[in-house]
C-alpha cells in the first residue's frame, strides 16, 4: 500500500475495509468512499475547494447546539432528508404520507387533553385544528399519540427565540375511541430557515430562496401501526412549489378555513374570527 | 416541484442549481448532489443510520478547535486528503512526489538560521537532517523557503502537549547559495492518529489500525516554482505498507543512520551516539 494515485487509491481504501467485522457498516463504508473518490475525481476538486470544504465542514458542526443542527438543515436543503425517508416509507397507497422531521423538533413536550391551546399568548391568528388518527380501512384508532410542534404566527419556533425559556406551540395529544384529537393553535406561516449558519451562503450560492411553506409538524404512533412523522401544509401557500427543503406533498395540504367570530366547532366561544383546519391521518399496519 | 419520490428527487435538487450564479460552484454542487443521492441510494440508508451520520458530522465538526481539526483527520483516513493531492499535482516525472498535509500545520513557527535545533530540550534521538533544493535539472534552487514539521521522540505533536504553550519542533528555513540547508531535530517516530474523536471509533468499526509511519513533514516555496508538500519517511518503519492516511511514497523514504559520538557533518561535536539523514527535493517549475 504505497505510491497510490489517482487510479489506484479508492481500491487501496476499500481493501483495508475488508477486516471490518460489521457487514452493514462494511456495506456502507464501501460505499461512501466509492462516491466520495468518484465525487472528487469528477471535479478535480482543487487544494482551495477542499479546504473550503472542510471549513464548511466544520463550521456546520460548530453551528450545532441543544437547539440548532445545522447537519439536520444541511441534509434537508440537499434534498437527503426526503430521500431518506421515501427509502424508509414504503407504505401502502392510502397511507398518510411522510415528510422531512426537520432540525426543530424537542423531546419532552407536554402532554394536554384534547381542545387545549399550546398557544396562549402567542402572536398569530387563533386556529382550531381537528383530526382523525384512522386505520387503511378508514376505522378510527382510539389511543394514538400525536406529536405536534410549528411556528408561531411570525414564522419562529420557540428554540429560535432567545428570551424564551419554555416551550410554546408543542404538545402531546391522544385520539380518543372516535380516532379524534383536537387542539388550539396559531395558523403557521411560512418562514425562511435559519440563514445566519453555513447552510444560508450555501443557498445563497445556489441561487436558492430558504422559504418554507407554512406547515404544522406531526408525528404519529399507535401500537401496531408504523409511526409516521409529516406535516401538514396550508393551502395556498406561495411556497408550495419551491419548498427549500422538497418537503411538499399534495396528499398533505389542507385548507386552513377562516371562520367569523361565534361558536367554534369544539364549543369555544370566540369573540374574534378564528381559522379551522381538519385533517385525517392513515397509518399504515406494522408488519414488523 | 410536489411529490417528490426516490426516483424523482435527484433531478429536482439539480433542477433548483439552474439559477447559481457561479459556473464553477454549480458544477461541483450538481455533483455532490448526485454522488450523495446514490450513496443513498445504493446503500438504501435508514432513519437510524442518516442520524447517526448526523450526529457523526456534527461532533466531528466539534471536536475541532485552533488545535485540532478532525475533518481533515476524516479526509485524510478516508483517502480523500490523498486523492485531493494526487488531482493538484500531476508533477513532472523527477520532481519531488507530494503527500498529506495532515492536521498538524501550524502557521507562524520561527524563522531559524541553517543548523539551528527545533528540538532543544525534546525527548527523543538528536539527529542532523541535512538536504538540498534543487530545480529540475539538478541544480540548486537558492533562498527557496523550506517549512518544517514533526513529531517529538515520543509521536507527539506539539500542539497535542496540552502543558506546552510555545511551538516546539517547528521552524523555517532558507536553502543557502548551494540550494543547502540543515537543522538539528529529533528522529520522528511512528505514532497513531488521534482516536478521541469521531474518527478513532470509525477506524475501529474499519478493522484498521490508527498508525502513521515516522516521518517530517516538509513545506517548500521558491519563486519560479510550484510549492510542494510533502514528508520524508525513516526507512524502514513497521508501518510504512499500512499508513493510516494512505500516505506513503518510495521515493520519500530515506535511512536515519545512526553514527556513534563524534563530529557531525555540520561540525557539531555530539558526545552521545545521534542520528544523520539527507534528502534531495527537487522542485517543479511553475508555469503559470
Amino acid at each position: 500500500m504505497r505510491n497510490l494515485s489517482e487510479s489506484t487509491l479508492t481500491d487501496a481504501v476499500l481493501a483495508t475495509l475488508l477486516t471490518s467485522h460489521d457487514a452493514r457498516f462494511k456495506q456502507i463504508a464501501e460505499s461512501l468512499v466509492r462516491h466520495l473518490h468518484d465525487f472528487v475525481r469528477d471535479v478535480e476538486l482543487t487544494e482551495d475547494e477542499w479546504f473550503k470544504a472542510i471549513q464548511f465542514l466544520t463550521a456546520t458542526g460548530q453551528k450545532c447546539d441543544d437547539k440548532r443542527q445545522e447537519f439536520i438543515l444541511l441534509s434537508d436543503t440537499l434534498g437527503v432528508s426526503m430521500l431518506v425517508d421515501a427509502i424508509n416509507h414504503r407504505f401502502p397507497e392510502g397511507a398518510t404520507e411522510t415528510t422531512v422531521f426537520g432540525p426543530f423538533y424537542q423531546s419532552g413536550a407536554p402532554e394536554l387533553v384534547n381542545g387545549a391551546n399550546i398557544a396562549t399568548g402567542v402572536v398569530g391568528e387563533p386556529t382550531l385544528f381537528t383530526g382523525r388518527v384512522l386505520d387503511h380501512r378508514g376505522e378510527p384508532v382510539a389511543g394514538a399519540t400525536i406529536d405536534v410542534w410549528a411556528v408561531d404566527g411570525e414564522g419562529w419556533y420557540d428554540v429560535q427565540l432567545a428570551h424564551l425559556d419554555e416551550m410554546q406551540v408543542r404538545g402531546r395529544f391522544r385520539s380518543d375511541a372516535a380516532g379524534r384529537f383536537w387542539f388550539w393553535t396559531v395558523k403557521p406561516v411560512s418562514y425562511p430557515i435559519p440563514t445566519d449558519g453555513p447552510v444560508g451562503p450555501m443557498l445563497h450560492a445556489m441561487g436558492r430562496h430558504p422559504y418554507r411553506p407554512a406547515h404544522i409538524h406531526f408525528m404519529l404512533s399507535a401500537a401496531g401501526f408504523r409511526s409516521v412523522t409529516t406535516h401538514v401544509f396550508v393551502a395556498g401557500d406561495k411556497y408550495l412549489d419551491s419548498d427549500a427543503v422538497f418537503g411538499v406533498k399534495n396528499s398533505l395540504i389542507t385548507e386552513f378555513v377562516t371562520k367569523p367570530a361565534g361558536t367554534a366547532k369544539d364549543g369555544t366561544v370566540m369573540a374574534t374570527p378564528y381559522v379551522e383546519a381538519h385533517y385525517d391521518f392513515r397509518l399504515a399496519q406494522d408488519h414488523s
